[in-house]
């Protein structure tokens, strides 16, 4: 058996690290030209792959770096296999929703900026009741996570495969999953079904005591929905890793909010996520090599 | 069997749900002049319960709202059975315990203030080296919630007495315990011994990337020491629960430190506390009435 000739492209901070990633798993590192495979090295220039897609007669797999493809849909095609960092960067996403969860709850937001000793508050994610919106990687391993504490727990997804030590309900039950909970957390696919799907009317339906963690995508949620909420407490708070849009401009409203908490994307930052793609990349590389199924397929169709 | 007869004293806003606690475990609430036992309801103002004692010619058992009895020193004596808090509180801390470590990993003190979307940043939990110092209920429920993160923890107590899932060493040590951690965490019991434990030597063990996090007391550090190592990132940061003095002061330089998180001494607020105080009340009065061992004994030679 040849050795697969793979491009790992373009030249990028990534590249040494996923160099290294494709020998380990067997691979030689080629030009696009020979190529049988492509390791997309940098997420902040999608554009750049029409070039690669041109020029790679020989490819067959393309590898995306990160879990979310919206800036490859494009380029997509039903000629060759593609795969993402899909599941991956499920751990730590998890533990930053856990950590966002926690600071709402306690009141990081007002105590962090604070000059002086306020009064005491704060609810406990002890015995609390949480919703997850979608059942992915991230939910698993938040439910993981989320073992020892006691919370009641629903996770909402488009198909009811349960979960264990969680209820789990489609999207029809979503009014009165969000009604219950102390705490909604967005972890899900962003798809023409689920843009938007926190909106005044969703919001409407929460606690008013409740808070809500996005660690998924900005446009899961109405961003001027969102901030009229916030306005009129009409939910506790937002902790969100994700905007709409993002980067969120200097002078947005969110910005200033004490009730609003914002991370810039850092669930899983590069230097967490170099890691886990160089794992995925070598693992899916010996996986190419031997002809066997890859992981993190894309699904072409429904384009996520 | 009589009920025996108890006060519930001063008057405070935790009068009414300790007075049905009492009655739940089958005590009769009554003057301090006919009292066997004394609910003492208000951490605020120890300095009243001299006369309470002075009157209690009945009294055989005092108990204490909280963990933590330094203000209560003065009146302790070998002439009662004293009781305190103890471990009931353990849960909510620990889980305050863990929001710290994330806030601080994650790069909360930075980001909540911000107006502006900066540069990612941050380290996992998952995975990282936690050391805590105390083996006391904090650490127990510390560990329990820690279970599923992959850290490698070091608990440094008084007597080597085995935790399940850690590796527990002595004071003796120390040195080794910290210069290892990702983390330390206090969660220790405020005696002559630990008093002053975290300074600038301890301090200067630790790694530059560490956090430290403090929910047990303010005097277990040397603030100025803490002051200056954060000054000169000989750690990376403080997450504070627990001040001393305590409240901080305003314009206390901790209050301008980027790297340095405060929190009110909200591990557990007073409200979530008053749910748990009074069942260990209701358990404890009931024990009282069968002539049982109290729960939560305070040990008057060590003064803990």
């Amino acid at each position: 058996m040849d050795a697969p000739k793979i491009a790992v492209e373009p030249k990028s901070w990534r590249s040494d690290e996923l160099v290294t990633a494709v020998e380990a798993g067997g691979g030689l590192v080629a030009d696009i030209a020979e190529a049988e495979a492509l390791i997309w090295t940098a997420p902040e220039t999608p554009n750049l792959i029409a070039d690669f897609l041109a020029n790679g007669n020989n490819l067959r797999w393309i590898q995306l770096p990160y879990a979310g493809i919206e800036p490859f849909l494009p380029y997509l095609d039903n000629d060759h296999i593609w795969t993402c960092g899909k599941g991956i960067y499920a751990r730590p996403v998890a533990e930053h929703a856990l950590g966002l969860l926690l600071a709402g709850f306690r009141g990081l937001n007002s105590y962090v900026p604070a000059s002086t000793w306020q009064q005491p508050k704060g609810r406990n994610l002890l015995d609390s009741h949480i919703t997850i919106l979608g059942g992915g990687g991230i939910t698993e391993e938040l439910l993981t996570l989320l073992a020892p504490w006691n919370c009641e727990i629903t996770v909402v997804r488009r198909h009811a495969r349960p979960l264990a030590g969680t209820v789990v309900i489609t999207t029809e039950e979503l009014p009165a999953a969000l009604a219950k909970a102390d705490a909604v957390v967005l972890a899900l696919a962003l798809t023409d079904e689920t843009r938007g799907i926190i909106h005044s009317g969703t919001l409407g339906l929460m606690a008013d005591h409740a808070w809500l963690v996005n660690v998924a995508r900005g446009e899961h949620v109405i961003t001027d929905d969102l901030t009229a909420a916030l306005n009129q407490k009409v939910i506790a708070g937002a902790a969100l890793d994700v905007t709409d849009p993002e980067p969120l401009p200097n002078g947005h409203p969110l910005w200033e909010m004490e009730n609003c908490i914002i991370t810039p994307h850092i669930g899983n930052t590069p230097e967490m996520g170099i890691i886990l793609l160089a794992e995925r990349v070598k693992q899916n590389v010996a996986r190419f090599a031997k002809g066997e199924e890859l992981l993190g397929p894309v699904n072409v169709d429904l384009r996520y």
